[in-house]
This record gives structure tokens, C-alpha cells and sequence, in this order.
């Protein structure tokens, strides 16, 4: 097991300084299509949260947005783009702790970056903030969201399974599309986010972070879950490596 | 030829209960994201039965969903995550009865508990239960979802066709896609299921088993001929293997 | 060059009578989807033509179910799925006279059984029409399919090209997103068939042959234009084969 | 390094003239379902601007249309169907600049041509030109063009990055899902370029300049900054090729 300091001169040579910027970009690429949707679909019709169209808007420039994230990052940083993945990830040994860290700052700041973008161009709207209608409890959206990023880590785990084989070149696709089908089956419930970093850039951009734990407790179980679910059950053969998301 | 109870013994190896575990989890993921787009469609707009749009939400969140659900469990059990398929395999002699059995009851409780989950997280509504409009026979709804079901599991067999070569990566896609667009075909006639586990989940939880059997009927049938045609047929050349779904 | 008789009985042998087979499949399941569907949102919402979200429907049923109907008759019958596709073949000498007219049939017979499964399950509508609206010529109509349908057969092409490497393996969806494009791009002017089999069908089911040369000089000129700029400009190498569409 | 006299040499050469040929085939098919698309809703509901129906329409018109664009060229131009995608890989010397000059004519002469067809088919409507609403600055419109213009840039490097491994074969796909998530967060706001031959074309069908330099100024901006960023730090020991877009 290597000690402290390797592993801290590990997370700041040139390789792994490109691993943060991958993730930046990668995080500033998917909030900047998420939320900007959601402007989009409000400036078009004020009332959007009543048209179904509005929510297909948005899953599927989730989707869409998501998939390319993973693609370009995939073989730089391994695409996590989702701190809820990167902790998965640490749970299950295949990224080192100080790593995470430099990773979930490297998210959080792509995101937040993304939302002040969207204010300062869109001057006429606020930047949407993740929440949820009076009919939910706060233990009902957690568990929503808690599931929905255990279906999305254990798909990252699947993607990056070597047993795969030519199925591996589809990865980020499938990635993606888990994304847009459980915005579809949540959006009008928690806002569909499965995602701490595009949850936290809206709420501090966007000026409230009411509920806001939601979107850190949910996902960050699901993803532990998921990771050692994978790891020990599904595949308990996987050699471990440093960021491996996509094993590309 | 095999003894039931070697068949047996193989039935309850580590290899078939991550093959169940597999198919558990794909048929929950499926089944979330499905009933789930159907309830927040109509949380948006309580008439949402009558707007396309609704049926776009619903039709792409099964389409996107399937796919990841094939992907994730191509390696491990073939990737069936449909009653359906799983019995056209069992006719194609790609699965023993014994596993096939065992599959079935993966895929039921894998729906039922997404079903539950979806009624206990968002108590506002009750879970949607799949029928058929007024104007429509039982007989001509079975013969939709029997169609229906014989493309798609057609389209799985030639998934797992050797011949494919380098198409053999987009199967998974390929199967969500021929899901997607019978829905968008079939929504408001019956509901666009293909899927007993998937109509058994919500007829439970939703509280009613009226004109159910259509979704076991038709698509059972369906399924059978799918694989009959393509085994003898289409190809007639094939080698059978257990749960070789996509045969990666 | 083979002789009228060798080429007959090239036409009748079991590799042909599979491809005939496979032809009348994948028409069948690509015209009951973007049939369906038209039907589906006019169930929905009687008024269907004046909201865009039918539009979008109808396009992602059309280019999923052509993706997965190229998809599965890819490696057994090359993958035409359309009569100006086997046309534009024929044109480029990659599959005989004898077996494009046996092609041409299936796909017709396909087709025309698809309009006639949703004419007798859904009793409640009648199988809607290819046409053009009072402000369109012919003229237009027939330079906007054949334009479209010079986009799809040059994609099918390319999508066979062998110089495509890795990208082969996505050609299929390649040609099912061009179709959804056009529909986007057209439906309300044309209905968006490029597809003279899809057209016949509706047209013998839903009882109007109005205007219906638009939908077969429209494509097959395309059709023959793209053909003839692939094999004598694009890519001057190509050695033709008998029904090597998608080259796998 | 070639001179000046060998370089326009090379741009004259059979194979050169076929890589315009492709970009003027693909910009043309991408320019008519863009610009097909936003006509064919405004013709279903005159008001389509306040519908995300029509949002979605277009974005998926537009992603469809993209990848095949990309894919269909790929191995003939490289595909870059842009001239800000040209502009980016002329300024990390991947393509001479005789020849990017060669590809924005081609280009912008296939986008003028897509748009005249709709005119002269569609008589009913005139050609939509794309435009800011009043609340927006054209500083801030050319902000949001130029970021979108980067992502779309970077990813089409990436796309082309031999480190992707199996991942390069849905590059085309990855580059069209962010032209299709970016439309759909922009769409109101700028009417989603990224391609100033796109606006070239319509904006001279559509006789109407205002605002024109925003799809100019801020994509050309945005593609150097990613061409510049991906070689440098990205990926600094990428061989230089011409008109290596997709590296197939």
C-alpha cells in the first residue's frame, strides 16, 4: 500500500493535473446544457413546469450532455463528471483519496462556473434551483435520488468491466441515457440531479440552498452502494487502478 | 443431453445467481424509469393522456432505460430483463427451464419493488397500471403487444447473431430503440408494454389485474415465434449456450 | 458478366429467399412503428397536426425503428428496408435486376401488411395518408423527398464504405438518425416517407393514391443520383457484390 | 515545412477536391434538417416560440443531422462541416490553410444551397434567420456561442484523439449530442449555431444580417481556444495531419 506523501506527489504530477482539468471541463460542458435547458424551456413558456415537452427538454440535453462529458474526459480522468461517482469510485479503491478531493473541487468549481456563465449571459432569468414540491417529503427525494445515482454508478462500474468486450465502445452512451431516463422518471419530483456538484453550482449561483442535503445524502449512498455492490458481487475480480471509470 | 438434475445444480452456481442478481436489478432499473416517466408526466399535467409530448417522455425514458439495462447485464446473464424474451430463449433451447424459471422470478420482484418504491417515494400518486381504451378489443391489444414483442425479441436474437461482426457493439442500442418506438406506436392503445414483469409490477402495486392477461398472452406468443423463426429459419446454423442472449 | 438464367437462380437460392424474408421484416417493423405512431398522437390529441410534439414522435419512432430495421437484416439481406435504397443499388450494379424486383416485393408485402395489422387492431382510426397541404406543388413536395432521399441513400453508402473503419459499427444508427432528421425537417410538407414502400402502404390500407407519384419519383431519382455520385466520385474503388449494403 | 506553391498544389489534387465535395454534401444535409426543422414547427403552430416542443424538435433534428454530417464525411474531409471547426484545426495546423479556405467555401456554398431549396419548395414561409431576443446583449449572445463553440470543438478533438481506443467508433454520435444539448440550452436565447456557415446561409436566404457578427465572432473565438487547449495541454504530443478531424 503506498503511503501518504506517494500518494500526494501521485495527485499532482502532469497526468493527473490533466485528470482535473478533464473533469472541470467536462462538469462545465454537462451543468451548462442541464441547466441552461431549464432556462430555455422557461423563457419559451413561463409556466414550462406544466408541459411534459419541458421535461423531455431537458433529459434529453441531460442525456445528450452527459454522454459527451463522459466521452472526451473518459480516457484523461476516466469521466466520473459527478462527485457521487468519484466517491464510488474511492470506495471501491479505484481512485486514491487525495485524488478524489482534487476531483470533487475540480467538479464543483466546472459547475458553478457554468451556472454564473448562464446568469451573466441570460440577464433576464435566475439560475433554476434543484428542489422539490410540497407533496414530497425530504426522506422520499433522497431515496429517489439515492436510487437513480445507484443505477447510474453501477452503470460507470458496468461500462468500465472488461468482461464487456466490443460492447465497452457504447460506454458513454449508456452512461448518458441512464442519466435522461431518470430525469424523465424524476424531474417534476426532485429535479432528476443524481449529481452533488450540478446541485450545489445551481444552488450557489442561483441563492438557496433550501433542501440542499438532499442532493449530497441520496447520491453519495447510492453511489457507496453501488461501488461495493459491483465490486464484491457482480465483478469481484476487478483489479483495482487509479481513476479507471471507463478502463480505456 | 443434460439430467434436470445437473440442470439444477448449474441452476444455483455463484455464476447463475449473479445472472439472477443481474436480471433483478436491470428489471428494477427499467421498470423505475418507465412508471416513473408516466407519473411525472402526469404530475405535470394531470391530463397528460392527451398531449404527445407525455407519450415522447415516456417513450424515450423506456427506449434510453432498456438499453442500460441490456448493457449492464449483457455479460453477466445474457441481458433478457423481459419474461418474454427470457420464455423465447427457453423455446430456443438458449436457456435451461430451471434458470428460466429463476429468471422469471428476478425480473417479477425486480418490478414489483421499483413499483413500490415509485408508491412509497412519491406518495401524491397512485402507481399507473397498464390497460386498454374502451374502443379496443382484448383480442386486438393482445395482437398488438404480440407483434410488438415478436420484433423485439427478434431484434435480440439477431443481437447475439456471430454474423453482426463490428455491429455487434450497438445490440444494446439497438434493443432500447425497437422498445422506444413501439411505444411511441402502441402508447395510448395499450399501454406499449412487451413486458409481463413490467405489467405485473404495476398491476400489483397499482391495485388492478383488469385485462392482464393480454400482457402475458400476446407477448409470450409473440416471443416464441420470434425465436422459432430466427433459430430454424433466419439462421439455422446456431449453437445453442445458456443465456447467450447477446453472446458477448 | 453472369448470364439472365445463372442470375434467376442466384435469385431463388435459400441466402436469397433469407434475404426476401428479412426484407419483409424489417419493413413491416419500421412502417408499424412510424404508422403507429401517427396514430398513436392523433389518438391522443385529435388535432395532432398543430402541435410539434406529434412531430417529434413520429421522427424518433421513424428513426429508431429504421435504425433496428437496418440493424437486424444488416449481415442477411444488406439492409435496404426501401425500395429507392434497392433502387439506388440496382443503379450502382450492387445487387442483380432479378433479386431488386424480389426485394421490391417484400418490402411492399411488409409494408402493406403492417398498414393492415393497425387498420383491423385499432378500429377506432383510419390508417393515415401520405400528403401534401394545399400550399405545396407536387413539384416541391417531390424535389423536397427526393432531395431527403438523396441524404438517406448516400448515408447508406457511406455506411458501407469499407474505408469507414471502427465507424462501421454505428452505420446502422447513422442511417435511422437521417431518416428522423428529415422527418423533423419535413413532415408537415410531405409527411416525410423516402420511402415508397412505407407510402404504398398507407396509401392501399388508407384508400387515397392522391398525389402519389410524389413519393416514388421524389425517392427513386434520389435514390439513383446518390448511387451514381458514391460509386463514380466519392469512392471510384468500390467493388461491387450482390446486396452489400452495410458491407458486414 | 511545405511551401507555399506545394501546399496549393496539394489543395487541387483529386483527393482534396472529393474532401470538398464532402463538406459541401454534409453542410448542405446538416443546413436543410436545422433549417427544415424550425420551418416545419412554426408551420404546425405559428406561434412555435413559445412551445419547447419546438425546442426539441429542432435540437434533435439538429443532433441527428450533425452525426451523420460528421459521419459521412469522416473519412473523406474529416468531417468538420463548420468553418469554426476548420478555423480550430487550422489554428493547431491540422489542416494547411488553402485548403480551410477550400472547406469554408464549400461550406458556406452547401448552407446557402440548403436554404434556397427550402425556399424555393417551401413557397409558404420565408426562410428563419437566426437572432437575439431583446433582453439580450449581443456580447452576451456571443459568449454563449463561443462556449458552445469550445465544447463542440473540444469534443471533435477528442473524437479524433487516438488515445480513445474502441471509443472512437461513436465519436460521430458524441459530436452531434452536443450540438443537440447545446441547441437545447440555447435555442430562445441565440437560436444555437455554433456554425457560422449555418448562419451564413440563412441569413442571406432570409434577408436579414442584424446581429450576424455574433456567429462569427464568437464560434471562431471559442474553436481556436479549444484547438489551442487540447494540443498544448490536453494532448501535447498529437502528429499533426491534414484535415485529420476523426483520425479515421
Amino acid at each position: 500500500m503506498a503511503s501518504l506523501t506517494s500518494r500526494l506527489e501521485h495527485a499532482v504530477k502532469p497526468d493527473a493535473l490533466r485528470a482535473y482539468l478533464a473533469e472541470f471541463i467536462s462538469t462545465f460542458l454537462y451543468v451548462f446544457a442541464a441547466v441552461g435547458s431549464a432556462m430555455a424551456s422557461r423563457k419559451m413558456m413561463p409556466d414550462a413546469a406544466t408541459d411534459p415537452s419541458a421535461l423531455v427538454a431537458v433529459a434529453v440535453a441531460s442525456a445528450f450532455a452527459f454522454s459527451v462529458a463522459i466521452y472526451v474526459a473518459a480516457n484523461i480522468s476516466g469521466g466520473h463528471v459527478n462527485p457521487a461517482v468519484t466517491f464510488g469510485m474511492a470506495v471501491g479503491r479505484h481512485i486514491s483519496v487525495p485524488m478524489a478531493i482534487f476531483y470533487w473541487i475540480s467538479q464543483l468549481v466546472g459547475s458553478v462556473l457554468a451556472c454564473l456563465l448562464l446568469k451573466v449571459a441570460i440577464v433576464s432569468q435566475h439560475v433554476p434551483v434543484h428542489g422539490i414540491p410540497q407533496e414530497m417529503t425530504g426522506f422520499g427525494a433522497s431515496i429517489l435520488e439515492g436510487v437513480m445515482t445507484f443505477t447510474l454508478v453501477y452503470t460507470v462500474y458496468a461500462a468500465g468491466d472488461p468482461r464487456h468486450g466490443p460492447l465497452g465502445a457504447i460506454g458513454p452512451l449508456a452512461i448518458g441515457f441512464i442519466v435522461g431516463a431518470n430525469v424523465l422518471a424524476s424531474g417534476p419530483f426532485t429535479g432528476g440531479s443524481m449529481n452533488p456538484a450540478y446541485s450545489f453550482g445551481s444552488a450557489l449561483v442561483g441563492g438557496s440552498f433550501k433542501n440542499h442535503a438532499v442532493y449530497w445524502v441520496g447520491p453519495l449512498i447510492g453511489a457507496a452502494l453501488a461501488g461495493i455492490l459491483y465490486d464484491y458481487v457482480v465483478f469481484p475480480v476487478q483489479v483495482p487502478g487509479i481513476a479507471d471509470g471507463l478502463g480505456v
